[in-house]
């Protein structure tokens, strides 16, 4: 252990105990384990806040009804060669997200690429996880979900769009891989979280107060910044990626979009208008045989030209997915995952509250 | 006109100048005349560094034998129902990637999405011209380039990637639109220029100096910082999209990539290794009709919620698309498309250099 407030997690373990919360829900296990695979990895990989963190929100997506823990499936609502419209029947996130990559990966085996919109999703988690799956079957993957509107754009006093994440991922040689997996607002929310419980101002280019302007004070967060941050340092752009997200997840599909979208950790639901309170999504896969031979080998040339050179000051210079790899090497090491003992003490409260026997740390 | 020292020419003037400029230099006047739209569109569109400014790359392009003035035509190496990859023959970028933009509307009649990688182009303009020929058509259109290396890494000090250029436009009602085209970079090199030409320091956020530190001096201006800017605002996210673009381009395509793309306005032509030289670019068509019906009210809907919000200051929120929409209503009330007495002065130039009847102003 890394830490003496750490404690390490096997990743079966953590499995099984996500499996266990979610049946004491009334969620299948066949279901529950998918989301328990996601959260596994989102830990695995080191981004703590759409792990283990998450639990309870997915607990309360299906007691509050947000998410239906029926025995139904996601439905094709239209489909063409590349392409395909899914209505995902209110079912938990990954259980819609991960059937329409696969239909995305199933449609690029044969027409080169398959693109698929869907509605009536739930929360995702980490968008990479899907991207993940395409690449892990040699195709490159991608993935995009809106979110509730937590970004005021360039000018403005609103939160208009989400945190609207994107993801690539693409392989290269011997499992090395370029894994691109981010926001397009500046930061997300928990950063900002985290520097507050620091006590330290915000930065620059992070967040904006109710008058559409530059807060660096936590108390008066209004909205998120775009990536890019202020108009002189390009936050139109971040703005512009966001709405590209919107147009492939909410737009397309015809769900929720934009403004409209839940808030965050709304659960409430009012009647008739439950389609308001769910999420689009947006997979693509890409068969890379399709294009020029190599692939695999070029993208590694790519890689090991962005790492391989002179660096400005002490640190590595890192390709996109390199910080998740040097998590998932400590884990591997540790024989687990760490966590900070709140988030066990967190884990343990879940137990109790659903009479579930508590997760076992090394 | 706007201003004293500013003559308006009309688009067709500019027009028929463009093509009778690139005859001068034996290239074919309906291969002149697709530049000639494109560099017209760049320009009236308000993206003056792309448009007229561009003339002479054009001519040295073809002067030095980096493009190709034969009357060959692009080919498709291999190609699927979804897919295409094609080889550009080193002709002029805007022929080449026209023609991809073409071939990925084709496919998306049937396969509902186009993608197509090119590799053997040249500098193709503003991306947004092909995003726009799709959505011309009712698709949602994308385009992407891989450019010199101008971009330094986080954390790096080699310039790495290009400004990575990306562009997606959607129609809305009635003839609006949301029409995204942007660098990867914090801003393009040319805005850089600008700052240092009236004297003012570079912002935090755009450029680093070889050691790979942020400097606000252009004289010790090494690289572009990618969107996002530094570390701490997140400057990674802008990395891994100009490293996503790439993919899309030089890695699927087989072309140059990267580090390995010619420097900018580099026109020596080493032995054997022309290819070197040549540009990768990506195409992307999506048939909005293979999703929800209503795409185009949707997409006007979230428009308008961005458009009418209360504005922070005096500015009004815009939309992607919308400075350009504004600058064309300027030209239309013009007749013309208003230049900076330089920039006639420097198409006289061009004028006087290959004997030719100069651009008439109004």
């Amino acid at each position: 252990m890394s830490d003496e407030s750490e404690k390490v997690v096997p990743k079966q373990e953590l499995h099984t105990f996500v499996v266990r919360a979610m049946e004491a829900v009334g969620l299948q296990s066949d279901r529950g384990s998918v989301l328990a695979d996601l959260l596994v990895s989102a830990d695995y990989r080191g981004h703590y806040s759409h792990g283990l963190n998450r639990l309870d929100m997915y607990l309360n997506e299906i007691k509050s009804g947000t998410a239906s823990k029926e025995n139904k499936e996601p439905d094709i609502v239209k489909e063409s060669a590349g392409t395909a419209l899914v209505e995902g029947n209110n079912l938990i996130g990954p259980y819609v997200a991960r059937f329409c990559m696969d239909l995305a990966i199933q449609k690029a085996k044969t027409a080169g690429i398959g693109f698929v919109s869907c509605r009536g999703s739930n929360h995702f988690g980490i968008a990479g996880w899907y991207s993940l799956r395409a690449m892990e079957q040699g195709f490159l993957g991608m993935a995009f979900c809106n979110t509730s509107p937590m970004m005021v754009p360039p000018r403005g006093t609103t939160r208009t769009l989400g945190t609207n994440p994107l993801s690539l991922a693409a392989p290269a040689n011997n499992g090395d891989s370029f894994v691109l997996d981010m926001a397009t607002t500046a930061v997300a929310l928990g950063k900002a979280e985290l520097k507050d419980r620091k006590g330290e101002p915000l930065p620059s280019g992070w967040t904006v107060d109710k008058s559409g302007h530059e807060t660096h004070d936590f108390k008066n967060l209004h909205g998120l910044m775009p990536l890019g941050g202020k108009e002189e340092s390009s936050g139109y752009k971040g703005y512009g990626l966001a709405m590209m997200v919107e147009t492939f997840c909410g737009i397309l599909s015809g769900g929720a979009f934009g403004p409209f979208v839940r808030q965050w950790k709304a659960f409430e639901r009012p009647a008739n208008l439950v389609s308001l309170l769910l999420f689009g999504q947006c997979f693509i896969a890409i068969d890379p045989s399709q294009f020029e031979e190599g692939f695999t080998d070029r993208m590694q040339t790519l890689i090991d030209a962005c790492r391989d050179q002179p660096s400005a000051d002490k640190d590595p210079v890192l390709v996109p997915g390199d910080p998740e790899r040097n998590h998932m090497e400590l884990c591997d090491k540790l024989g687990g995952i760490p966590y900070h003992e709140n988030q066990i003490t967190f884990a343990n409260e879940i137990a109790a509250t659903y009479k579930l026997a508590p997760m076992k740390t090394l």
